[in-house]
């Protein structure tokens, strides 16, 4: 394909105008008409080979995940998503239907979370690359530091699901529909995280929450952000750590550690926040309010750093030791 | 080289912050604090092998170039740069001292703008790319849609000085010294395009312009936008067109084309623009108040796309037969 008929076909199948855009794809810049309210900007760059492989991710669920990493950075500020951009870099390989499957999955995020599309890029290159850059708002967004001493630490769901559907989908590319049953909820989490938008929002009008970042490198990296923001430490107990019975089946079949996924696995793209002392019923309202789970897996304390504490009372200092890609 | 290590650099060695900003690199988002004018948003991205070549490419100029060429969208609105985000993609070859390079020279863009880089990702592939998303601020945008028939059709600067010194570097790359006298020009055009935004913003301040573009893919295609989104033709006149005495000296050289290189030469990042006919001599006084030249090419007609109209009244249709990377 040429790259004006890729062009072309981009801004017909998807959504690149809105009420508040003056102006979308179609001219050297796009124009926002902005109110009060702070914008949120933030930018991710997934990587074929490093971030997603071709072998097995669905061209639509690659687009969802791209659009849901950047949503994600967003939610974790308490913010509401409204505009990206998106430079794609397209090998020669890539068919029109990969193309259609991809935008296909972008066009249903677009409506899923009312986002416009801005502006972009398209490139020819040797290796696929999607770098977006979103831009949101927020009235009050919820920084990583503003974590204090005596704060509960929770997590907005089971971790490690999605490194471990990662290893799934590497060992099992060839055959994945003969273990797409027994573990279907860690395929799905590693092919596109689930959305932590709505919950995000309602954690942020609570007043309750401290600090707050989302989950990508393992909370091990994670927390060590916040902590170090705050300038406090954080404690985490090992038995608190919620995984889907999935990842345990998964632990026992590759005789690997379901803490060690939890703490370190990397792209689940939950929330990891820190909530008043003594605002624990308070904020477990809050998320039953909107149907969410969530799970306090430790607390803030004086010091720095991520302590992992075992059920014997063993200690191990986990600070930034998560997932690199 | 670590990615921390690289992101680290870059927060250090960088300006991340300003008045306006809430919160730059260091948490999920840039959080920019707005006011009641228009916002203006634009992505590029420059990969090795298509927009630059490391053989002849300095790192310090191609730091330049990736910021002059969103600059140039923004400067082509009319608008003023604001921040920036920056996905860098680099290989297992870059070394530490091309990235202090690299690092210098955003560095100096960066000053020179009063740019905000409030965001970024840096990740290992195969091959480089630079991605850049710039925020700009205007209070009446320029677009590429008002052109009307009458106008004059306006350049900023002598056109294919670019893809001339593409030409010298990729032919001279061993012995580029024994030439960068005799095209250093063309050279440096190709390296780091000059800058039009004090022009851009002297010109879009007059009220006489009424469409505007950058020359980002030779005038064949640039004014090609203009008129499509117009609605009008436009017709330029071959002997018109400004050349610099270097590329005049190249197409002697290498049996080439100036009108070619001039019509199709990509990358110049001059401004094209047109102005309300009978505003000729008062919008070349508003070029000359900020010291710039600018050269009349042409004028608005009825009808649609570019004819190029050479001195014996011959015409030949080049719409959109600009250069594709």
């Amino acid at each position: 394909m040429k790259e004006l008929d890729i062009i072309n076909k981009i801004k017909s199948q998807l959504i690149t105008g809105g009420n508040d855009i003056i102006c979308g794809i179609g001219d050297d810049c796009a124009v926002i008409n902005t109110n009060s309210t702070s914008l949120l900007v933030s930018t991710d760059t997934m990587l074929e080979g490093r971030h997603f492989d071709l072998r097995w991710h669905p061209a639509f669920m690659l687009a969802c995940k791209a659009i849901a990493v950047n949503v994600s950075d967003i939610a974790a500020m308490g913010g509401t998503p409204k505009h990206v951009t998106i430079s794609l870099t397209y090998t020669k390989d890539m068919t029109e239907d990969w193309l259609d499957e991809f935008l296909s999955g972008l066009l249903h995020m677009q409506k899923q979370y009312s986002l416009n599309i801005i502006g972009g890029d398209t490139i020819i290159g040797d290796q696929m690359s999607i770098s977006i850059t979103i831009i949101g708002e927020s009235s009050s967004p919820i920084y990583r530091s503003g974590a204090k001493v005596g704060d509960s630490v929770y997590v907005s769901g089971p971790l490690g699901s999605a490194a471990a559907g990662l290893l799934v989908c590497s060992e099992h590319y060839n055959d994945l529909s003969k273990v797409e049953n027994k573990y279907d909820k860690l395929i799905e989490h590693h092919l596109c995280p689930p959305c932590q938008l709505k919950l995000a929002n309602a954690l942020a009008a609570s007043g309750l929450v401290t600090s707050m970042q989302d989950v990508s490198d393992g909370i091990a990296t994670d927390l060590a952000h916040i902590a170090k923001s705050s300038n406090i430490g954080i404690e985490i107990s090992s038995n608190k750590l919620p995984v889907v019975s999935q990842l345990q089946d998964l632990v026992l079949e590759y005789s690997k550690d379901s803490v060690d996924f939890a703490v370190s696995g990397g792209d689940d793209y939950l929330l990891a926040f820190t909530v008043k002392a003594g605002s624990n019923k308070q904020i477990e309202k809050v998320a039953a309010s909107v149907k969410r789970p969530i799970y306090c897996i430790g607390k803030v304390v004086e010091g720095e750093g991520v302590l992992l504490v075992e059920q014997d009372g063993a200690s191990t200092d986990i600070t930034f030791s998560g997932y690199q890609h």
